[in-house]
């Protein structure tokens, strides 16, 4: 814990206390670790707020937040949240029922994450709380991000972007997407990440096709679009990065899906400012391939947050009735997939600024290598 | 999918039939793909049951099952699941809902991993179903591995212990946790890991005593215990192991450590038979902890189930009212952890039977390396 938790949880509070909301309680991992900073893969967390609907919060928990883990974790979470109260046992959920007394409170909880069973045991052992949805609200808070978090981000694409461009020196022809994509993996390793953000995608030929391709056994050949998908993380921010290049030589289709797709993800990152609508943004990354009559190949999403997740709010589409905020983190990804040929999809990692500020600084030109 | 898929929902209509279900709504991605086959990250599954409350079933899903995906795996579910009907949208249980027609059913669903709101958006999509707990019947199902799955446990188990072999060759002195940490996984890589199992643990000295240690840049120093807990993945199925060994040199006290939970190890795999009351085996364990007066620093779990997840069940305690099952993989792993001195875990995976099958077969005397 340091005072950024501190002060995430203090935005919380300030979310919660307009909705008469006594208490909260965390459950979702992601959501613990950014508002707590505890790493452990079991934890829940307790967070005393404002506006107890029958005035009866304790003085001794008001503001204050309980952190419940299990006691594999009793010397990590101390050492993590210094300033947090503690409890160390099986049965998380009773163990903050009890730390915050028999106070009658509107509880939130997140029932966006929270199992139907974990929700039943809960109103069990806190009769006298009203559970409430708690919706998205840690989600929504995270989507804009703080300077820590942003030099993290800045760092994992760093070494995302140079780990591939020292896999384009090559030799890629006759080496296997696995092989490629382990080769990438070791090279972000090597440059510092202490993880990959999720499981490389190389694909090449009529593979690149595919959005969400595995890679295979298949040799990587002289004419094939190679789409990589990759990142790495670091202290638990995750980059996220596509290129497309060709195999020594290319038909023209495939630089036309290429500049089609390029245009259109340049669109995109020109269009992450502050205050944009973000149906806004969708619609001027459809108008290129719509212009170019290659829109009905574009069958994925167009962007999502990123940070401690993979994959966090806010998601890019037509449908998001919101608008964006300044240091937010998204990608930029559409592309193109012709289903038994191939595809194209370019991605970066954005921040929305008066000037987009692209951390996956790697050229997107249609590149030849091999 | 495959034959062994259809086997394995075979077995769950079977457990399902007789609670007087009719539908099954798996939502739970892991028991989506044991049942399945599919890899993807975003899916869920409705399977037909006999015995349909209101006899209403229709007779296009009678035994069948549905598969929803989002149109990013369109193809690679046809691909993993050629034999299943599949259904591509946004909305994953309204697709299953309409798919299942208008009768009336008791649809099981996995209440311990679905969230209250997705469990309310499936109770007003579907408000002519009865939503019942489905339990940990998938999760049950799991427990007892079939010989794909132990040859997949077998090879990840087999990359794990050649690469920790491979290591100990050294040096080690002087390089950091992190620095070994890195080594060791890539090793596995090259043996042919597709993934790590989990996030490796390497901690000496002081910090052996942790059980959850997080690698960080201390050196490794003559005289430290070096505990090493790691595992490769091999088709989606997890090795786990451990090893605490010493650097070059050691003292009375980490000897004594190391040959109690040597001895307590050997109990416990010795253990692993068809039949045993699970309460026996943690009893064996804590029996020989207590005889050498270890047993107040072992504040560990003794060990669980291991495949298509790494933690699944079962789950080894006192309080566990069952019985073990030939051909359930398990990890054995007692330990003690001295706070601020060292500590010790031995951790095989081991597959229950008349001989208990050491998976991660590697000699847990104490080494010493460097």
């Amino acid at each position: 814990m340091s005072d950024r938790h501190a002060d995430r949880r203090a935005r919380l509070v300030a979310e919660l206390a307009d909705r008469d909301v006594g208490l909260a309680v965390v459950t979702d991992l992601v959501n613990v670790r950014y508002l707590t900073g505890f790493t452990g893969s079991n934890a829940a967390m307790l967070l005393a707020v404002d506006g107890a609907v029958e005035g009866a919060l304790d003085g001794a928990l008001d503001g204050a937040a309980v952190l419940a883990t299990d006691g594999r974790y009793a010397h990590q979470a101390a050492q993590q949240c210094p300033g947090l109260e503690l409890r160390i046992g099986r049965d998380l959920t009773g163990l903050l029922v009890t730390s915050a007394g028999p106070g009658r409170y509107r509880c939130a909880v997140e029932t966006h994450a929270l199992s139907v069973d974990t929700h039943a045991a809960l109103a069990q052992q806190a009769p006298h709380w009203e559970l409430v949805s708690a919706q998205r609200t840690v989600e929504t808070l995270r989507e804009v991000k703080d300077e820590t978090e942003i030099t993290a981000l800045r760092r994992a694409a760093a070494i995302s972007t140079q780990a591939l461009a020292e896999l384009w020196e090559g030799p890629l022809v006759g080496r296997t997407e696995r092989e490629v994509a382990r080769d990438l993996e070791w090279r972000m390793f090597a440059l510092g990440a202490e993880a990959v953000a999720f499981e490389t995608i190389v694909a090449a030929g009529p593979h690149s096709a595919v959005p969400h391709h595995e890679p295979t056994d298949r040799p990587l050949a002289v004419g094939d679009l190679l789409k990589i998908d990759f990142g790495a993380r670091v202290d638990g921010y995750h980059a996220d990065c596509t290129r497309t290049v060709l195999l020594r030589q290319g038909a023209d289709w495939q630089a036309e899906a290429h500049a089609v797709v390029h245009a259109a993800q340049a669109a995109g990152v020109r269009a992450l400012l502050p205050g944009a609508a973000v149906a806004d943004v969708d619609a001027a990354v459809r108008g290129v391939l719509e212009g170019a009559g290659w829109l009905e190949w574009f069958t994925t999403g167009l962007g999502h947050g990123v940070g401690l997740q993979i994959h966090e709010d806010p998601f890019l589409s037509a449908r998001h009735p919101g608008r964006l905020a300044r240091r937010t983190p998204l990608t930029m990804e559409p592309g193109v997939y012709l289903p038994g040929r191939g595809g194209v999809r370019i991605e970066d990692t954005v921040v929305v600024d008066d000037d987009p500020d692209i951390l996956t600084d790697l050229t997107t030109e249609l590149l030849v290598v091999g």
